[in-house]
This record gives C-alpha cells, structure tokens and sequence, in this order.
C-alpha cells in the first residue's frame, strides 16, 4: 500500500468515550483516519438501524488530533451506513469499532452496538474489526490494549479479511505485563441471566431495572470467555451468514 | 404433549399491529397464548436491548380473545428477556414472533427487531420462529399467511428446534392460491445500498431521510430471495453462534 490507509473509527458509547480517543490516537499511527460516532451512547443498541426517523450527523473538533470527525445522531450501524454513503469519498481500508468500556465476548456479540458498527462495515465489504476492552469504568485505563489494536488492525491491513467476516477482539482488563498474548477463539456458548429489581415510581406506577450476568454453557478451551479468564486476549471471526447450514437437511424432512 | 402447549407471543411492530393479531389468532388455535410485546413500533431495532434505562410491563385488553396480554416499553427482545424473567410461571413450549409488516429475508435478519425477539427465545432455550409477510402496508392481507404460520407452528412444535437455531419465515405478498408452497432456504448473500435525502430545517440545521433498495450478490437457487420471488414461503434456520469456524485457522497464520 504506497498512500497511507484511510480507517473509519466509530463507536457505540459515543464520540466523546476514552475508548474512542484511544482507539483514534491508535489509528493515527497507521492511516488518515475518519471518525463518523454517535452523539450519545448507544450500548446494547445490537445492529439497530434508525428506520422511520431523521439523522443528522456534523463536522465536529474535540482533541485537536489530525482525524476528520463528524458525530450522527443514530446508531453505531447508522454511523457506517451515513459515513460510507455521504462522508467519505472512497471506500476505507479498514473500519475499527471501540474500543468499547466493557464486554463483547461470547452471546454479547449479538447485543453488541460496538459489532454493530463492525458488522455494517462487513456488510458494506470493509474489512472490520470491533474492539472491547473488560472494564466497564469511563475512565477505564486503555494503554495495555493499545499494543494489541495496533498489532491486530496492522495484521488486517496487510492480510485482509474474506468477504462475510468481520473480527470481534476482546481484551482482558490485565496491566500490559499479565497480558499473555492473543488466542484466535470461537464464540463461548453463554447466555445473559436477567435479574429484575421491581420498583414503584411516585405516580404508583410499577417498573424494573435490569441487570444480569453470564451464565456459561462451555467448558471448551478454545473458546473468548476461556481466553479471557485465562489472560489472553480473544480474536472471534464473525460471520454475519446466519444461516445454521447444518438444519437444512433436517428441516427437508418435515410435513410442510 | 398432554396439556396445551404454552406459546409466547410478540413483534416489532408493536402491541396494536394487525400482524400480531393474526399471529395470536392462529396460536389461540393451537395453545395457551401469552402476549408481551412492545407499546411502540420497533422496526429495525435489531437485537437492541435496554441496558441503562427503565422498563414498564402492563397487561393490556386489546380484543377480547382468550390470550393474555401485556405491554411493554422496550424492544422486541426486552419483551422475551421480561416475558420469561417476570410474566411466564414455566418456560413456553414455543415463542412465535410477528407477524412482520415487511421482509426479513437476506441480510435483513441483522437488522431485525421481529428476529432479534425470536433469536432472543433461542438463546433462552425455547423453540422459537419469526414469520414476516412481504407487504409494508399497515392494513396487510395476513389471511394467506395462516395457513403457513399454523402449519410450521405445529411442526415446530411436534419435531422440535435443535438448542441455537431459530427459524426465519417470510411469507410472499401472494394470494393463498398463488402460493406454490414451501422452501428450506439459506440467507441469501444481499445487502441494503442506502440512499439518502438531504434537507434542511426552518433552523438551517441539515438532515437526512434514509431509505434503501436490496442489491442481491448471490445467484443461487435455494436463497431465500429466490424462493420468495418464485411464490413459496421460505424458512431459514438462523443460528446465533456467529462464529465463522472456517477462518480459525487462517487467523491462526497471522503475526500476533
């Protein structure tokens, strides 16, 4: 690649996110760098596009850096679709996505506003790549994952990535030293257990918070969560060609 | 199966759609039928849940039938999580989602909050499947659909759904005599090119309207697309380990 890169840079918690500056400041070493993010944070959002309402989405300065960026007003999938479409005036040679405060390993993939964005840009035929790193905190600390989004996104550049796959990179919240290296993993088989805390508001209305935890299914160790326990850093291949393959032969058998 | 089957019932486009009425009328045929489903339309909210923000759940009359209803202020797989958590004494037998006022075929299962619910269900160990009809408009003929919808019901129900695969129904916009029947599909490989219309309001602030067309990538003959072009109702089985297992070991030769 003679000309440097041009890297789309979004997120889903938004475009003033530590882990967005992070992640911009990354990139910065590598390419010219368009951010197009949210103007609020859309955690949980999953691959919610804004349907039946209007988007705006704005030239914006906030660190001074050499990035071109603009915040919208939808979800990380629309920030994608409108930068594609209306912002840049080529393809990008990467889209990054995070890095986001928090998890996206196992089912939380599906929920994910961080893969959201990530697989969007699949979808649209740019190689894609959506980081989290395990800590939830705002002023969580990204310098031990700095190493390894560089790393991974370099790798992407020179290798790329097929068609229909995007990359779901998960970092432990470990200080450079304990981290151990990077796993290439297959999503864990868990699920999200909800517990409902159940108030009543002053008009007397019921309603509920939410919170939950994961319950894991898989004692595999090649699996994110195995990794991440385990002090790696996990690389999951995401393929957003849902169908289960495999069911086809079986449901060729029923009375329909 | 001694006692009526427990059926769950919701959609994406909110508690008062004629497609969700259709879809209660046929399980009222076939079970016991509990409704939770969303108070507004939820369209292409995708697997969007609500992370940091409260939640109402509220029984509801809204046709006299048999089945009990609630309503509730989240997204389609808000309804599942609250459904199963706070509403349902045992697990349902069956969790149908729909019916749709569009399509969820091809790579619209992604943005789908119809799917996003049923894929909800799946992750929750409940058989489940999502049944869209191919017409937008809100006063949708939804009589050739029943047929369909009781018939794959039924078979769900007798054969099972194996644990991490849901089904993805879409129901051409056909007459009951033109429909040729039913085919086993897999998601065709299409994405949505996005147009956008730029205006400005009274305040010259610029905005946009988004609307899409599908541009089909895939020739094949057993998509999905390609059966609804040709007359049959398509069934995909959707799996939500999204993992690309074929690339593991390709990203195993990358530098990392």
């Amino acid at each position: 690649m003679q000309d440097k890169p041009l890297i789309l840079v979004t997120n889903d918690d938004g475009i003033r996110a530590p882990g967005l500056r992070a992640l911009i400041k990354v990139m910065n070493q590598i390419g010219e760098v368009v951010v197009v993010a949210p103007n609020s944070p859309q955690s949980a959002k999953g691959h919610s596009i804004t349907a039946h309402n209007v988007l705006t989405c704005t030239p914006v300065n906030i660190d001074d850096g050499p990035q071109l960026e603009y915040t919208c007003s939808g979800t990380p999938a629309d920030c994608v679709k409108i930068a594609v479409n209306e912002i840049l005036n080529k393809k990008p040679d990467l889209c990054v996505s995070g890095i986001n405060h928090g998890t996206n390993s196992s089912i939380s993939v599906v929920y994910s506003g961080t893969m959201g964005a990530a697989i969007e840009a699949g979808i649209q035929e740019i190689p894609a790549i959506g980081f989290s790193l395990l800590d939830f905190e705002l002023h969580a600390d990204f310098r031990p994952s700095e190493e390894y989004v560089k790393k991974i996104s370099l790798n992407a550049l020179q290798n790329g990535i097929p068609e229909g796959i995007v990359l779901n990179v998960n970092i432990p919240n470990l200080q450079t030293e304990e981290i151990k290296g990077v796993k290439i993993c297959r999503q864990a088989n868990a699920r999200w257990k909800e517990n409902y805390d159940k108030r009543t508001s002053p008009f007397g209305k019921k309603y509920y918070w939410f919170f939950g935890e994961v319950v894991l299914k898989d004692k595999g160790k090649d699996t994110d969560l195995y990794a991440l326990e385990n002090g790696y850093v996990s690389v999951v291949p995401v393929q957003f060609d849902m169908t289960a393959h495999h069911m086809i032969q079986k449901l060729n058998s029923w009375e329909l």
